[in-house]
């Protein structure tokens, strides 16, 4: 094989890659036992741990040099193999090795971070999101290094510990180390398929701008018989401004300005959504609701992709124990974000969100409005060959080519591989929509897990060949 | 001094308060460690000890005869001292042992069941709502039967467990044991005086309606990312529903019929509000918000006392902890209860909320509404001699009569007494509304707690000389 290039992948890797299934779940059920929860600082020592089982388990993989980047916050882990040499492509991959946290921890039928097969599926927080999909890529790098000694191209790899935290130390990593990082594509693995014989790669992502909203009323907590009605209620001022972001009717944002740079979408785009087996039917088994919801006017997977939208995630303050008590609390305190589409512009959007309920606050209460992250949506020309070749093998593993659509989700370093590198981006993954990312009981179906691995394998085969 | 009336307190009885003063504190710290929260099933054990406690006092202090009442609930202690007579009046008088939940325990500058004293006051959990008001008329008890031998009147005493959980036990045993009842006359002492200077006495109370809302959208939590914008997040909804409940602008309560049955109140009882020394800069300065809300139209006391209002006490579901979480929750809760006025009902309250919310809420939710406590207002004719010997043993403790309004707050047991004994009440007490009942950091002003106690003793002599 030394110096020709690869297009077939050779039997003799997916062989490799079948006969070692178990082991490879093994090393993942090790991987997921670790808790690395980023968001959570008792987690620390958990973060570290699990970066040092990346590195130990790319050397024993065989990858060539694999360092682990301090950041500010948790550690980077970054692989090389370049032993195919300049003439062969350069690909990055990217995913990440923290994890959402399990609460509430009672919704789930087993530990969260002891993995438990049941049905196809192996259930533990980060089966999916993201740690499954890192180890079918290592699986991959394995397979063609017990093979054949070597890869068929160039490969960097990333792993990062603050994806659940908006990447701070990995943006910062790119945005400074673009020679470190310089290659012909970068793919990353961190999303879902259709279903597992629907595979997809994103066109695009949208962005995000999440607010931490907080109305402060009297000094301190109250007793409702003594003084309700004569002093504001916290909550009673938030709900009416949480109200007002959203029309319950149209389902629209109320901001003013928030749709002047939403991208238009022609017919051809929405056609190539309307192609993907997602229609409403499918998309309300999947959630469970008694009826879909959204912006009159769209389809369920338009509202999920091309449309931006707001969600309330979580309001504190008083008193939400077992009985009742009859507090008007000090303050009142909302968590919410907005998916952002190209080409809106997340600080934009925080600065009129924030004018528009100061604009509403009376004078009855101070109002404290937090950004905890702004990440900026991503579009993608997918017919560039690098994406194409994505399909490709996905049709190798899986018999059927990729769909594309702009993903709902966010992946906040998308942008900043585009911007800092100037190269493709694939943004595919072997997730389920299913899979309870962020959620009780995350899984990780396991053939999308082993032909995720098989599709990998393929890739760097069908990427040796671009021309 | 058997046989014969006393109309004044002789002085011996005083002395010996004054005396005692620092016994009856101690007492008062005992009874203030033992955190009988009645809501928290944890506190279970602690209530019983709560109620033994009040068993052991009151026969070391000479009542004739104690006994614990079992509920289905928490334990009434009823307590007689019966022998001055049938020409001589006889006073019920009530209290309670349960206290609030603590929580949240870290905004307590001491601990909230280690009793601890600081610039005359002393903060505990429960210190003015309701122990310190109980031991107050323990104390009185103890100064006359100790001095004299015998209490000028036959005197009952009702202290029960579960008046911060509705009185249920107690209400069942009111509407039951009229016989064993029996009375002229019924004092509760659990409310606040206006300051240490200026008595108060309540001729009537705002009754409650105390409702949980739950909204609940897809079979689990969800990712924002992947189904936001295409599934109902009932956070959404929820907010928008709460909103509905209430105008912003003229803050009135939107529910049809919600006013209807509110009772006319005179020019001459606005006065009689207006003369308190309640005014709104006095009740902003109360509670230290940065300007003070309500319904136009009202003083800030007016709106505390003869107006409906609705608080929102707690909102739970999806996430508040430290950082950010992009979840859809399956489902939204919140915490709300209505203050009402004579003669709203609080039954026909909920149902009309109940309906109003049920009308608005979509088909992609479904919506759950429980009542958690629905007690009646009470109006009083205060002019009855019963009543106005309170405001004279009032100025003979502390130099001023009472004044008289409807309180804000809720004895729920209040309307049971009126309607089961037919006798008047007397609702009046010795907290201060700055005291932080149901807040962190509850305290019990020292003074208004001796000058209480002499009240009591004074009042007793008071009624024995009534026509």
């Amino acid at each position: 094989m030394s110096g020709s290039t690869v297009s077939e992948t050779p039997d003799t890797v997916i062989a490799h890659l079948r006969d070692r299934q178990h082991a490879h779940l093994a090393a993942l059920g090790e991987f997921l036992s670790i808790p690395s929860v980023s968001m959570d600082p008792a987690h620390a020592a958990d973060m570290a741990t699990a970066a040092q089982w990346m590195v130990d388990r790319l050397q024993r993989i065989g990858m060539t040099r694999t360092e682990i980047v301090a950041t500010a916050g948790h550690p980077i882990v970054f692989s090389e193999w370049l032993d195919a040499g300049s003439a062969m492509p350069t690909l990055l991959i990217y995913g990440h090795y923290d994890v959402q946290p399990a609460d509430p921890i009672d919704a789930w039928h087993t530990p969260p971070f002891a993995p438990s097969i049941r049905d196809g599926n192996l259930y533990a927080r980060g089966a999916s999101d993201d740690k499954g999909q890192v180890m079918a890529v290592l699986a991959a790098l394995d397979a063609w290094l017990h093979t054949f000694g070597r890869l068929p191209i160039n490969v960097k790899l990333l792993v990062e510990g603050e994806e659940e935290t908006s990447s701070v130390g990995l943006r910062r990593f790119v945005r400074t180390e673009t020679e470190r990082l310089h290659c012909d594509a970068v793919l990353m693995v961190d999303s879902s398929m259709l279903t597992p014989q629907h595979p997809l790669i994103l066109y695009g992502t949208r962005g995000n701008c999440y607010l931490e909203i907080t109305v402060r009323g009297p000094a301190s907590d109250l007793h409702s018989g003594t003084f309700g009605g004569a002093v504001e209620n916290p909550f009673n001022v938030l709900v009416r401004l949480l109200a007002s972001l959203q029309d319950g009717d149209m389902r629209r944002v109320q901001v003013p300005g928030f749709y002047d740079r939403v991208r238009a979408v022609d017919d051809a785009e929405r056609r190539l959504l309307a192609s993907l087996p997602l229609n409403d039917a499918v998309l309300q088994a999947m959630t469970g609701a008694p009826a879909l919801a959204g912006e009159a006017g769209y389809s369920a997977i338009e509202r999920a992709s091309i449309r931006p939208t707001l969600d309330i995630h979580g309001i504190s303050g008083g008193f939400t124990g077992p009985g009742k008590k009859t507090v008007i609390p000090a303050q009142a305190t909302a968590k919410l974000s907005m998916r952002l589409v190209p080409n809106q512009d997340p600080e934009d959007i925080a600065r009129q969100v924030i004018d528009f309920l100061r604009r509403q606050a009376p004078p009855t209460v101070s109002l404290d409005v937090h950004i905890l992250s702004a990440s900026r949506p991503v579009l993608i020309d997918y017919r560039v060959p690098e994406v194409q070749a994505a399909s490709q093998a996905f049709e190798k593993a899986f018999g059927a080519p990729a769909g594309f659509m702009i993903g709902g989700g966010t992946l906040p370093i998308a942008a900043d591989f585009q911007e800092a590198l100037g190269t493709p981006l694939v943004i595919t993954g072997f997730g389920l929509p299913d899979d309870n990312m962020h959620a009780p009981n995350e899984k990780l179906n396991l053939s999308c897990f082993f032909r995720g691995s098989e599709m990998i394998a393929h890739y760097l085969a069908v990427l040796a060949s671009c021309p």
